[in-house]
């Protein structure tokens, strides 16, 4: 399809972006690779747009200070780049970077499709979603971001699905985060599994050590990582939900511990005393065991009353929440026309490859479309 | 987007294709019904494919003999008439008719677009399936067919999704049929469920009375249906399967009884004398409780060694298979990326409205790419 070339602009190379140029340098038809930045440096291809830059030889390619641009590129300049390309351009965001994200609606106008698994431009403010989605009704540009809500997991999609043809969603649930799975299903693991008898504390620490958390843990504790993903899915759903504060989210930070500085040191202080919560923690798994549940983490979106909630709940031990294993998320659809019992999707939530994966889905979406 | 009309026809206005005119009528921005037909009449807009069919008032039409024409229409002329339509064309087949669906290359190559359910196509010689993906390759019509697997729910488009990026499916298993998820559901509940005193004939009667097999029971216990199923995901997984008799599916028909006749008498005579074999089932059932597992009807396709099989497996008691409710369906896709622990998806996966949603969903996504 070489008479309708493709260019691609892709910001971010970190576990995610490194991830999705494997796979787009795989692609048997892949779009044309015109800009690739990162916070320090950016990699631009030839004039006119030609040769493009290899997916598969991108780190040596940025290692050559001879190609690269020093510095970062501002949204508006990327935003002139692939405008200016010869054929239809898409910009893919791998960063969780608020500032490029509240730039979708100049690229939307400007005939940039977006294909994203950042966040941020979904759950912030309500008035940047009316943007970009007005923005891109307004043109031909597109805009996905699958892997904003359960990686490569189809949430997203099944959801504008149920929507777009008409049913009535009434309920989704389930636990959204890979991180707090893990906590939970280590902690309080559902009856008939091999009994825990770690602390919260040491359970948390673990998670930390082998990479499950954010670099500070306390970005996975706060929930705003699950409400941004509530955020995103009640919208979908028709709620005018106005940002991810505006509903209820319980934090697992003990509130004496919620003024420590979140540098190297406060992160250090966290770990330290969050032992001292330990029989809070244990007293809210005991409760919930003594009538046979299992705490767990859960993000709720009731559309009928519109209301969204995230936090701990006591969960039927033989229910599919709790009987989730290692980092995995569920996510429940209510519908209409699926009735009692929900259309479930389940998997890993979370992972560079798998993110990727929707990532690049996305894009191959995309390109589809504007052929 | 009048500026590119979209011109649809419909075959089949039994269940399913009632529910997705229901889903037709209520988008917000419709192709053009220019041809509706089934069996026994056909109906079609007027010279210059003006005025459109109103799908809301299909029934009406139909039972005006005015504006119909009597008896079924063939291929070939179905072709014609939306070949000559001012834009481009979609067929959306809502039959399980064998003859339509061989004529789906014939369709692809006049630029006719597809969308179904009809598992036909897909499941039959490998040649007719060849042949359709690359009429489609060859030009510019589409051919999807999520609701040829699980209704609405997302088990094509995922699978696809998975191959187009890389990774690789190693294996594919579930409970693929409604009938006899429910059945195995009810004869065979997993532990900690009520246990069920039931047997098995008195198991298919109700689910007959119910309206939850086919008219004929043994349509559902020959296990073709699921064969027909795993044949499509193989397929798109890689395995170039022959046919859905190129592997073992084991048929719950007892040998003794395969040899009544197809009408009604036979099915009666089915009937009456299927409780003579409820010892052997409940020998079945009773060895797989013995070393606490439940016997449930499973297909797999296992891609490294290239197998496909679909029978009664033995499975312990407290797996997401084991503990499946009602008549729900539920696919594990095993794939490198995702690791131990495969990708779920889970729910009714039958149901008119369910799989007209994903008839509706399909046509949507054609008329994205096609504008």
């Amino acid at each position: 399809m070489s008479s309708s070339q493709i260019y691609l602009g892709v910001v971010g190379v970190g576990g995610v972006g490194t991830a999705f140029l494997g796979q787009l340098s795989r692609l048997p038809n892949p779009p044309s690779l015109v800009l690739l930045a990162r916070t320090t440096q950016t990699l631009t291809s030839g004039t006119g747009y030609s040769p493009a830059i290899a997916a598969s030889d991108w780190q040596s390619a940025l290692s050559s200070p001879a190609v690269t641009t020093s510095g970062a590129i501002t949204p508006p300049k990327i935003v002139s780049y692939l405008q200016a390309a010869p054929g239809h351009s898409i910009l893919v965001d791998n960063t969780s970077d608020p500032s490029l994200a509240s730039a979708y609606p100049l690229f939307l106008r400007a005939g940039i499709s977006i294909v994203t698994p950042n966040k941020k431009a979904f759950s912030s403010d309500l008035s940047l979603w009316k943007d970009i989605f007005s923005a891109a009704a307004s043109g031909s540009a597109l805009v996905y971001h699958e892997s904003t809500v359960g990686a490569g997991l189809p949430v997203v999609s099944t959801l504008r699905d149920l929507v777009a043809t008409g049913d009535q969603v009434t309920r989704i649930e389930g636990v959204f985060s890979g991180t707090l799975s893990f906590l939970f299903n280590t902690f309080a693991p559902a009856a008939g599994s091999v009994s825990s008898s770690a602390q919260w504390s040491e359970v948390v620490a673990r998670a930390k050590q082998l990479g499950y958390t954010e670099p500070d843990p306390r970005d996975d504790l706060n929930g705003m990582d699950v409400a941004r993903k509530l955020t995103i899915l009640a919208r979908i759903a028709g709620l005018d939900v106005e940002s991810p504060d505006s509903f209820p989210v319980e934090s697992l930070i003990p509130a004496e511990l919620a003024s420590l500085p979140t540098t190297r040191e406060g992160i250090d202080q966290f770990m330290a005393r969050l032992p001292d919560f330990d029989t809070q923690m244990s007293a809210v798994k005991e409760k919930a065991e003594k009538s046979g549940k299992v705490v767990r983490y859960v993000g709720r979106v009731d559309v009928v009353t519109k209301q969204v909630s995230v936090g701990l709940q006591s969960i039927d031990g033989d229910s599919a929440i709790a009987r989730l294993k290692g980092s995995d998320n569920i996510i429940s659809f209510y519908t209409k026309r699926y009735g009692d019992r929900p259309m479930i999707i389940q998997g890993a939530g979370a992972g560079a490859d798998v993110t990727a994966m929707g990532v690049t889905a996305d894009l191959i979406k995309v390109m589809e479309r504007l052929k």
